[in-house]
C-alpha cells in the first residue's frame, strides 16, 4: 500500500509536472532532480493509484488501444482478420526500469524456449511493452548506460518500438510517460539527453517546521492504520482523478491564441535556449494546464505557471538549482516582456 | 558455535541498533562502520542465536507469514485453493550476502534443469527469499556492485521482490533486516545509499585495559569449553530474548505524543539533515525503544537515546566519527531545544 | 506521420546537402553538426516521404537494381539461371542505425536456426542490406564504436559489402546515402573519419522571432490535424520530388568545363585542405547542383554554392562553427581567385 | 623430492610461525613477507613432509574427522545411517591455490556431467575440500582477486564452507592453515585483510658468509644425492615431528595464568593496535609455544617470543620491515611494562 | 572497378615500394604512412589488377605452389599419394584484414559443423590461407590489437602458419606481402613492430596545381566512363605487368658485388640503425630494383634509390616525416661515403 | 630452413647461455634482453637444429624418459602394467608459446569431444606437454599475462605439471628450458619474475663494420643457396653437438671444490644480491661450463665466465645494460676478492 498522492505535503511543482504529463503524454515526461529522501519515488507510485483506467485490446501484452490504428503486429493481424478489436479495462500503472537492464529486457527478444519446442519464432515482450500507455519510472536515470538511455528516449520520441531479431521483426506502440529521477550531486545528464525530457522539476526537503510536523503526523498515522488513512483522503483522491479524466477529454478543444505563440517565442529567444523543443513543450504544457483548469483557451497565466517546469533543464549555464529563485527570474522576464 | 550476544563486552550502541531493528524491522536496518577486529560480524551472528521463532507457511521457501495477506505467489495460490495456510515454527537467522553475488543469485532465477526435464517454468528462490523475515548480513557493503546494492535497498524499501524471467513473473515478500558493515578507511557509500540505512553506528576497539582483559578472559574461557560457557550465560540470553518478544507485541500500542513529533522536527531542522527520512526513522526507533523498555508512550529520553543512531550517517559534512563526542553535541542540541 | 520536408522553416544548407546526395549518392553522404533540438532527425525522416520510388529485383532483400550488373549473390545466380531479373517498385526509405549495434547486425550473419533445421548455411541480411540504395541514418555518429564506423565507411566507399562466416561468403551492393548527426559539444570525430563524409553542414536554432513563431504555428497546426496539414503542402512536396527525379536523370549529361576543374583546385590549394577527396567531392556536388537547377553545364556560381558544404569539415584548425561567417570567408576567397 | 625442513639454515621465525600453526590451527595462519629467493615456498613444502598423519573418514573427499561432529553433508548422512564413521590414515599436505582461480574451483561446484548422465545433482569438491585439515598455500597472496581472498578468509574464520548451486546446498568443514606469501615491493594487502592472518613474519636473505656457504653446500649435496641427504637428516626430522604431535595433544592442558592475560592487554593497549584480534592471537600462539616447549603453563617468555609474529602486521603506520629491530622495540616495551 | 595503377599521378615512392615487394616478397612488406585522402588504399587495390597470374595446386584453399616442397598438410598428403600435384592458374589478389578480426578468423579454426555432422575434425582456413602468395592489406594497422599484429608479423617472418586446435594440427605456407597503412596523427606503432615491415613510405597530398587538375580530370573521366578509361591506359598496364614478371624471373641471377655489401654497412653504421634487419632489407630491395631495371648486377645508384624506403622507419629519434628532406639527408650521407 | 647456429657472427654470451642450459636444464632458462633485429629468435631456433636426440617413451605425448621414475600418469600406469617402457628417439625441439595463450592451452584440458562421444574423461595435453625435455621459447615475455607467466615459472621450478579438471587429475613431468626474450624499451618484468630465470644476457647489434659485412655476406649466401650453406658449416655443427652431448654425460662427475663455494658467496654478498637463488645458479652454471670444457672440476675462471650471465638481472638498481662494462665491473670485483 502506498501513501496517497493527495496527502503529500508540499512539492507542488512535482505534482503539477506529473499531472500535466498524464493529461498530455506528448509533453514528453518529467525529470525530477533532487536530494535523497524527498519522496520522489513515493509521489510517482502514489499517482498511479488514482490514474484513470484505460481501454486495452483484450489479452494484448502491449496495451494496444483498440480504437487506434497504431497497433502492435499481433493486434494489426487480429484487426484485419476479425474486423475489430475487443477491449478490456486496465488500470494505468508505473513500470519500473531496473538499473543494469539489458537491451533485450528493454525492447523484448525472441522466446528461445518457444522456438526450440514449437519450431516457430515468437516475440517475448520487454519492458517497453509493459510501459505502453503507462508511466515508465527510472530511478537515478543518470546511472543508466548510454545505449539504454538512447533507446529509451528514441522510443519515447517516436512512440513506437521496432525490434528485429534473427529475421523476425516486431513492432508495437510505445507511448509512455517517462519519469526519471536523479540526485544532481552524482553527475549530470548530457545536455543532449536533458533536452529530451519534456519537463523538469527540482525538489528539496521542506524546511518549514509546521509542514514537517504535518508530514511526520500523516506518515505515522498512515503507518499505524493504512486503510483508515486511505478512507480519510478518498474523496480528495477521487476528485483529482476526475479532474484529470475531464482534462484529457477537453484537451483537443483548448484554443491556442496567436498572442500565446508570440509570448512563448519571446521568452525562449530572450533567454537563449538551444533548439526549438522548448517552444513546443511550453505550448503543450500550457494547453494541458488550461484543460486541467477547465479553461476554453490558454491564458498568459498558464504560460507563467509552466515556464519553470519547461525551462529548468534548458537554461544555458545558469543552473536553476533553486526553483523559487529561478521562478522569480522567469517571472521578471515575463513581466518585462508583458510590459512591452 | 558462536560467542553469546549477552557476553559481548561493551559496544552498547551496536547491540541497541540491532535489537531495535528486531523489534521493528521497518526501521530499515543498521550500518556498522568500524575498523577491523571489532567483532562486528560476531555480534550479528550471535544475536541470531537468541532471536525468537517465527511462524512460517509450511514448506514455503520464502518464509511467508501464514497470518498475513502479503504472500508469495505459491502461498497465494495455495491460500485460495485451501482457504488457509498451515504454519510451522522456524528460528530467525542471519543470511549472508557474498561479495560478487550475481543478480540471479540475489533475486532468484528460473530453474533451467526443471524446465528442460518437465517442460514447465519454475522459479528458483534467491537469497532475498531466504532473507525474508530474517537478517540479511552484508560484510563490507561498500564493496558491493552498484546495481546489486540498488536492488537490495529497493527490495528493503518495498518489502517485496518481483522477478520476471522469460515471461514468468514471481513475487514474494522480502522484509528483511539489512545489516551492513564497512571499514570507513576503504571508501564511503554514496550519500544516496547511506540514507537508506535506517540506523548507523560507529564501533571502535575498546581502550580500557580492564575491559580488554575481561574480553580476553571470556573469549579464552569460551574457546576452552564453549558449551560450559553458554550454559553460564543462558539465563541472560533467555531474558533478552523474552524482552524482545514482548516489545514486538507491544509495539503497536505505544502512544506517540504530539510533543514528540515536534521535538523530532526541531532536531532535524536545527541540524539541516537532507530529506524527511530521518524524521520517520527517529520516530520508529524511539517507539521501538519505548516498547523495549516496557513504556506506554515515547518519552523525550527515548529520542535522546536514539538520536545518534538515526543521525550518524545523515549529518552533512560533519563526519560523526567519534560516537561519544557526536552524542554530546546532539545532547547539547536537545538541551538547547528543551530550554525554549 | 512525419512533419513534411517542404514545411520546414529555414535550414537551407541542410536541405540542400540532403537533396544533392539524393541526386548523386556518390557524393558520399552528409554529416550534420548541430546542437540539440534543431530538427536534424525530422529533416531526414521527412525527406524520405517524398523520395522517388526505385525499381528493385523482385523479392530481393538487398534492394538490387534489376538493370545493373552489380548484384547480390542471390540475384547473380538467378540472373544466370533465368537470363533476366523481374523488377518491382519500392519507396526509398531511411534506415536507422541503432547505437550499440553489433557487427553481425550491421553486415549480416549466418541464419543459425536455418542451419540447424535444414542442414544448409543461409545468409541473414544485416542493416547494410536494408540500406542499399536508401538513406542510412546514424544519430550521434561520434558515439559509435570505432570498428563499426570503419565498417560503415568502408562499405560506403566501396559500395559493396562482403561477409564471410564459417566458410560461406556472401556479397551484395551497399550503395547508401550515409547521414550522420553529431552534437559538437560531445566530442568530435577523428579527422580520418570526418573526411570520409562527402558534405557537412552546421545547423543552429533559429533566433529570428518571426521565423520561430512560424515554426511553432506550423508545428501546432500539424499536431492538431496532421492529415489536413499534409494536404495543404502536398503540391510543394510533389514539385520537389519531381525536380529531384529530373535532376537524377540529367546528371550524366551535365558538362564539366576545364575552367571549373581549375577553379576547384585553386580553392583547395589556397586553403590547404589535406588529401584529394575535397576536389572530387566539390566536382560531384557542383554537378548535382547544376542538374538540380536544370543547367547544361556547371557554372562558377554552383561552385560558390556548395563550397561550404564540401569544406566545412576539411578546413585545417579553423573550425567553421558559424556557417554564415565561413561562407563569407570562402566567398572572399572565390572573389580573390576570380580576380586573377 | 623437497629439501628437508630441518636442514633449512636460519629463518627461525618463519619456521616457528609454521610450527605453531600446525600445533593450533585456530591461530589463523601465517603471512610470509619477503623478497624473492628466500626459500618461502620451499619451507612450506618441506614442512609438509614431516607433518603427522591424521585420521580421516574413509573415502571422504573433505578429509572429515571421524571423531568429530563437524562433518560434511555426506559424512553426516552416513553417520546417521551407520551409527559410526570408519577412519583411515592420511598424511597432512600442502594444497596450493593457483593465481587466477575461479570461485567454482575454490569452493566446489555442481558436477554437470553427472547431472546430465544420471539426472541427479552431485557436488564436486573444490580446493577448500582438499585443504580441510591441511595447509592451504597461496603464493603472492596480494595478487589474488578481492572476492577470492574474501571467500578464503571467511572460510578460514568460520572453519566451514557452504555452497549453494541451483537448489543444491552442500556444507563441509574447512579448517585449514592458511599460509600466504607476498613480496612487499609489489603492493600491500588492505589492513582489513592483513589483520585476518593470525601471524606474520618478514624474511630476508642471509648476509652472513659462513651461513651462505653452508646453505650452498647443503643445497649442492642435496642436488647431487637427494636420498642420501634425506637419510642424513632423518632423525632430526623425526624428532621434530614427534615434538609437534606431543604439543598438539598437550595443548588443551596448558594453563593460562591471569597475569598472562593482563600482560597481553598491556602490550596491545600500549602500542595502539586496532581491534581485539591481536589479543586472542597472542594468547593462542603463546599457548601453542608453551605446549611445543612441553610446559604446563604459559610463561612471560612465551609472550616475548611470539609478540613479533603476532604484531608484525598489526602495528599502525610503523612498518616493521626489519624483524630484528622490531623485536628489540617490542622487547623494550615488554621490559618497560614488566618494570611497572 | 578500380582506378588503374599506372594512371595514378605522382606518389612514385609508394608505387616503387609496392612493385619491389611484388618482385621479391622476402623484402617483408610495405608500411604506408600518410594523411587521409592520399589514395593509399586505391593504390594497393589497383596494383592487384595488373598482378601476374600464379600457378596454384588445383583446389587448394591455401594457394600452394605445386612446384614447391613447402606445402599445406593437405597438399603434402596428396603429393605423397599421387606423386605430383596438378596446377591451375589464379590471379594474385589483395586480401583485406578487417579491424577487430579474431585470432580464429586470421589463422583458421576447426569446422565445428563438419565435426558435429561427420564426426571428424576438419580445418577451416583463415585469412592467412587466402593471403598466401598474395597481398595482405591492413588499413590503419596501428589500430590492430597487439596479439593479432604479433601473429601477423610472426607468420610473415616465418612464411608459415601452424594451427593447433583440440588435438588437430594443421600447417600451411603463409608467404604474403604485408601492406599496412597508418595515419601518423593517430599514434605510432611500437619500434619493435615498425622494424618488421621491410619498407616504409610517407605519402602526402600533392600541392602542385597542375598535377591536382590532372588528378581531378583523370578521376572525372574515369567516373564518367570507367571502361573507356581503362582501355585508354591498357597498354601501360600491360607493359608494367610484363616488367614485373620478367624481374621476378631474373631476380636469382642478379649479382651482388662485395662493394655493395660494404656500402650498405657503411650507411647503416653511420646512421646508427638498431639491429641487422636494415642491412638485409636494403640488399634485397636493391637487388629487386636491379632486376626491375633489367640490370645484371646491383649498382650503387640502386642503393641510393631504395635507401629512404628501407630506412624511413628505422632512423632513431629523427622522424623522417618529409620524404624529400629525408632523401636529401641520406643522399648527402651517400655522397660523403662515396667520397672516401 | 633456419640459419645455422655456428654461423652466427658474435653474440657469444647468448650462445653460451643457451648451451649451458642444454647441458644442465636445472640452471633454469635464459632471458634475452635486447633491441629489435638482433637475431634473438634465430639463435634459439637454430640451436634446435643441432640439439641431441633424446630417448622418449614410445607414443607418449609428454616426452617421458623411459629410464626415469618421474613419469606422466599414462606412462606410470603402463609401467606398472608392463614392467618396463619401450623407448623411441626424438630430436629435441623449440616449442613456441604464443602471446595471448589461455591457461587451458598451456597446461592442457579435458577432451570434450572424447567425453561426449565415449562417455569417459580424457586429458588433452597442452603446450607444457610438448615442452617437456625441450626448449620453451617465449617471445616478448614481458607482454604475457601475469597468471600465465606464474604458471610457467611454477612449472619450470617444480619440473612437474598437475591439472585438475572436473574431477580428473593428470600429472606429467614438465622439465623444459625456458627461453624468454624482451625488448627493455617496452617495460620490464617484475623483479619477482626476473629472478626466476636462471641466466640473463643483454644483446646489442654489432657496430663493427667488418663483422656487419660478414653477417650480411653469410646471410645473402644462405638466402641464395640454403642447402649449400648448411653443408659448408656441417662439420662445425656436428662438433658442437658432440661437445654438448659429452658435457651432459660428464656433468655429474664434475667436482665442486669448497673454495669455489666460498668464492661464489663472496661475490654475491659483496654485491648485495637479494635471495639465495643466485648462489645456486652460479654453482650450476659454472659446473655446466666446466663439463662443456671437459674439465674434472670447477675452476675459478669458470666462475668468472658465467658471473655476468648469472647476475645481469639480479643486480640491485644498477641496471647492467652494457654487458661489456658490467663484465668489467664484475671482473674487478673478482680480482679484488682474489687479492684477499
Amino acid at each position: 500500500m502506498v501513501f496517497p498522492f493527495t496527502a503529500i505535503v508540499g512539492q507542488e511543482q512535482m505534482k503539477l509536472g506529473l499531472s500535466l504529463n498524464v493529461i498530455d503524454p506528448s509533453i514528453g515526461g518529467l525529470l525530477i532532480k533532487g536530494e535523497k529522501g524527498t519522496g520522489k519515488s513515493t509521489a510517482v507510485r502514489s499517482l498511479a493509484e488514482l490514474l484513470p483506467e484505460i481501454s486495452v485490446s483484450r489479452g494484448c501484452a502491449f496495451n494496444c488501444d483498440p480504437s487506434s490504428t497504431s497497433l502492435c503486429s499481433n493486434c494489426s493481424e487480429r484487426l484485419s482478420a476479425d474486423g475489430a478489436l475487443e477491449g478490456e479495462k486496465r488500470r494505468m500503472r508505473v513500470v519500473e526500469l531496473p538499473l543494469g537492464i539489458t537491451e533485450d529486457r528493454l525492447v523484448g527478444a525472441l522466446d528461445i524456449e518457444h522456438a526450440l519446442k514449437r519450431g516457430e519464432k515468437r516475440f517475448e515482450p520487454g519492458i517497453l511493452a509493459d510501459a505502453n500507455r503507462n508511466f515508465l519510472y527510472v530511478d537515478e536515470v543518470n546511472l543508466l548506460e548510454d545505449h539504454i538511455i538512447d533507446l529509451l528516449l528514441d522510443s519515447a520520441a517516436m512512440g513506437w518500438s521496432t525490434v528485429e531479431r534473427e529475421g523476425v521483426s516486431f513492432s508495437h506502440p510505445a507511448r509512455f510517460i517517462l519519469v526519471g529521477t536523479m540526485n544532481p550531486e552524482e553527475g549530470d545528464l548530457r545536455p543532449q539527453l536533458l533536452d529530451r525530457f519534456g519537463l523538469c522539476v527540482c525538489v528539496h526537503s521542506i524546511r518549514d517546521r509546521n509542514m514537517r510536523v504535518e508530514i511526520l503526523k500523516r506518515r505515522s498515522r498512515f503507518d499505524a492504520d493504512p486503510e483508515g488513512f486511505l478512507q480519510f483522503v478518498q474523496s480528495e483522491q477521487n476528485s483529482l482523478s476526475e479532474e484529470i479524466i475531464r482534462a484529457r477529454e477537453n484537451l483537443p478543444n483548448v484554443e491556442i491564441p496567436d498572442a500565446i505563440l508570440t509570448r512563448i517565442v519571446e521568452i525562449t529567444t530572450e533567454i537563449h535556449v538551444d533548439g526549438h523543443r522548448s517552444d513546443i513543450v511550453m505550448l503543450r504544457a500550457a494547453r494541458a494546464l488550461a484543460a486541467f483548469r477547465g479553461q476554453e483557451r490558454i491564458e498568459p497565466e498558464d504560460i507563467g505557471d509552466i515556464v519553470a517546469l519547461a525551462l529548468n533543464h534548458r537554461l544555458k549555464r545558469t543552473p536553476f538549482e533553486d526553483v523559487e529563485s529561478g521562478r522569480k527570474k522567469l517571472d521578471e522576464l515575463l513581466d518585462g516582456l508583458a510590459g512591452h
